[in-house]
Order: structure tokens, then C-alpha cells, then sequence
């Protein structure tokens, strides 16, 4: 069982859940662009319908399918130095925040261009919400994780909020998905989605897989069995941290 | 430290989020009871949207505040018997299992009279989805933890399931909540919602407090230090399931 503490195969099961996380992530960022290219005319930069048709492209591929992988990376990625996977959750999560900024830019600017007021509905408030929060805990991961000068008591107090508060912006950026298919339904196809029109059913199937994605993500990073397991330097600075807080614990609260 | 091993104080900062959580969940029914009774035209059982406005009402309190009241009774009552604290989180999910099928039955009855489909539109959808995944919970979680029959090993395999799709549930029925009120803020007040008329500020803010309703629940039954302390003859049973499965963990999988 000790033979190889370093390069420890992967838990059984994981790799199926990772495959289909995968599998369901690129069927939502597929069914996006399928309903947004083939029923909503397309893409373009122009001030119209096209432009905003960039905007759930953006958001699903970003804020959910990057977003969602960003999370996974600690699960997938076992025995890498943690500091690579580190890098490897913040780059994915750069790259899911620039994504989702030209989304919102899309949407802004179609709004702009057709003179429809922007921020009233409870799609735009839950989307601003957590565009603001997500922006806020990627400079707080990078500072508390990334960049030194943070004692290891206080980061071990962040990280627990830290994935906590990750797992829950990933609940409400599906959520925010959910209501921005909605709305764009009731504003398209009012007259036919009670007839279960095939764009209809799409979009909903899609908001249904963005769910599944959502819940398989969430699993695999909350099964106790598939953490991470400590590698040989982290049991160490661990135990060193042990030592700390348990010298301290008489004046914790 | 080890001196009242059973009648244990709460755990710092439990009682105020446990407050926080009650102060949240009963601003959401109370809001929906005024926006379905002030703004909607009030409660009658009689096929029109008077009807209706029944629906909101009782999923909100049942599948989202009493379900969150549920889900928490283990962290609140940390000193009663573990079987009177499963007996209640079984009563509190029937009462609102009950109250959910009245809001059905509202809804139902009401697209019946008005000759509106049912189930074509996603909240539709993800809302049966958790009605079902619902009722499979409940009747799983009584067979398994409540009636007798059900090995020690297989109780413990399911425990983790049952505590993560309690929680995927409760997620997804404020999602569907937040479907629903997009969904007739955009079939009643489309003209002036993107004004900012009061009741779809008011139904926004709804939106949100249910967010932060389920985030509250959600960090209350997740955080390690908010976990129910085992009772004396708990840590009996959990020894001896400990060395039964440790006896059987070379054939295991």
C-alpha cells in the first residue's frame, strides 16, 4: 500500500466521473453554441442579436465548463507539485474571467446598441453577483495561495471558505445560466414553447445538463475518497502547521 | 475539556448563523406571501391565478425553508438522541413534502381551468425533477436510517450520498425557485419590470434572499467545526462499525 506515496494511482471511479464531467461540460458549451449559431442567426460584433449571441457562448464556456475544470484541477491532477496544480486553478480561472468579461461586454453593448435598459432582471442581479464575487475570490486566492507573505494559520483559516464559497459561485453561476435560458425563451419563443418547439426542448435539455455538470463537479471535489493525497512536503509543512496550531489552541476561540 | 461529553455547548458562531438562516427563510415566505397577496391578487382555490399564487407560496415554504430547517436539525439539536433528531428530519421533510404537493396540486389545477400546458418550460422541468429526486430521497433516507433491516456497512455507504443529494437538492429547488419568479415576472409585468416597478424589485430581492437562504444552510451543515459531537453510545456503535469494516477492508473494494 506504501510502495509509491508519490505517484499514487487515481481512487476508483474517478476517472469516470472526470470523463463524465467532461463529456457533459462539452455537451452544454456544444448545445450553447448549436442554439445560439443554428437558432439565433449567429455571431457577430455588430450591436445586434448577433453580438449578444457571444454572450451565453461566453458565460457557459467560462463561467461554467472553465470554471467547473478550474475546480476539478486538484482532483485530476494528483502527483503534480501542488504548486504547478496551484498555478494550473489560477490560470484556469484567468482565462474563465477574461471569457466571461467579453461576455458581459457583449451583452452591455447590445443592450447599449438596442436602447434596452440592462441590470433589472433577477438574471442580470444573480450574474452581477457572481461576476463581482468570483473576481473577488480569484484576487483572494492569489494573494492568500500564490503570493507569499500570509502566515499558514491564516491561510489554512481561508481555505476552507475558499472552497466553500467556490463550489457555491459554481451552484449560482449554473443558476444565473438557468435564468439568462429562461429569459431568453420567454423573450424568443413565447408562442411556440408551450408547444415544445425543438428550440425549446434544447435549451431546456441544456439547462438540465448544465445541472448535471454542476452535480458532478460538485461530487467529485466533496467525495472524502478522491482528495488529493498529501504529498511527502505538504505532510510535512502539515504537521509543522499541527504543531503550530495546537501550541496555540488554548487562546483560539 | 472532556467534562459534559453529552449536554455540549454549540460550537462559536453556530447560534447566529442558525438565527441568520431563520431571519432569511422567513423573509422569503413572508415576501412571496405579500408579492402573491398584495401584488398577484391573493389566495383563493377556485382554477384562476388566484390559485395559483397557492403554488409559490408552498414551495417556498415547503421545499426551500423547511427543507433548509431540515437538513439543519442535526447541527441545532446537538444533544437529544440521534434517533428523536432523525425522527423529527424525517417529519419536518414529510410536512414539507406535504405542503410541496399542495403548491403541485395549485398549479396543476390552475393551467387545467385556464387550458395552459404544463411542463413544457425548464422551471417546469428542473421543479419535477426535484419533487421526484425528492420523494426517492425521503423514502431511501426511511428505509435506510429509520427502519430497521439495513446492515451497519451499507447504512454507513449510503450516509455520505444522502447528505450530498440533500444538499444538491436544496440547490437546485432555489434554482427552480428563482426559474419561477423570472418566469412570471416576464408573463405579468414585461412592460415596466425593466423599470424597476416595485414588485419586480421586490421579487429580485426574493430571488436573492433564497440564494443567500441556501448559501447559509449549506455552510451551516458543511463546516467541520458545526458537526454534530458523537454521543457516547454513537461512538460505540462507530468503533465496532469501524472494526467491522476495517476486518473486511482487504476484500473491499
Amino acid at each position: 500500500m506504501a510502495d509509491s506515496p508519490v505517484t499514487e494511482a487515481s481512487p476508483p471511479g474517478l476517472p469516470w466521473y472526470v470523463a463524465g464531467s467532461q463529456l457533459l461540460g462539452l455537451a452544454c458549451v456544444v448545445i450553447t453554441g448549436v442554439w445560439m449559431g443554428h437558432y439565433r442567426g449567429g455571431y457577430a460584433w455588430d450591436g445586434t442579436t448577433h453580438e449578444f449571441n457571444v454572450h451565453p457562448l461566453c458565460m457557459v464556456l467560462g463561467l461554467v465548463f472553465l470554471y467547473g475544470d478550474a475546480i476539478m484541477v486538484y482532483r485530476v491532477f494528483r502527483n503534480e507539485a501542488k504548486r504547478s496544480v496551484k498555478v494550473l486553478h489560477a490560470a484556469l480561472h484567468l482565462i474563465a474571467l477574461v471569457i466571461s468579461i467579453v461576455g458581459f461586454v457583449a451583452v452591455f453593448d447590445f443592450h447599449r446598441s438596442a436602447k434596452i435598459p440592462s441590470m433589472y432582471s433577477l438574471h442580470s442581479w444573480c450574474g452581477m453577483l457572481t461576476f463581482v464575487l468570483f473576481c473577488l475570490q480569484w484576487l483572494l486566492g492569489l494573494s492568500f495561495f500564490l503570493f507569499g507573505g500570509v502566515s499558514e494559520r491564516l491561510r489554512h483559516c481561508y481555505l476552507s471558505l475558499h472552497v466553500f464559497f467556490g463550489l457555491a459561485l459554481l451552484a449560482l453561476a449554473v443558476a444565473t445560466c438557468l435564468l439568462g435560458i429562461t429569459e431568453k425563451l420567454l423573450f424568443t419563443i413565447t408562442p411556440t414553447y408551450s408547444e415544445f418547439t425543438p428550440e425549446g426542448v434544447l435549451a431546456n435539455t441544456l439547462g438540465l445538463l448544465l445541472v448535471g455538470f454542476g452535480v458532478v463537479v460538485a461530487y467529485i471535489v466533496t467525495k472524502e475518497d478522491f482528495r488529493r493525497p498529501l504529498h511527502p512536503e505538504e505532510e510535512a509543512l502539515s504537521m509543522h502547521f499541527k504543531t503550530l496550531t495546537e501550541g496555540e489552541s488554548p487562546n483560539s476561540p
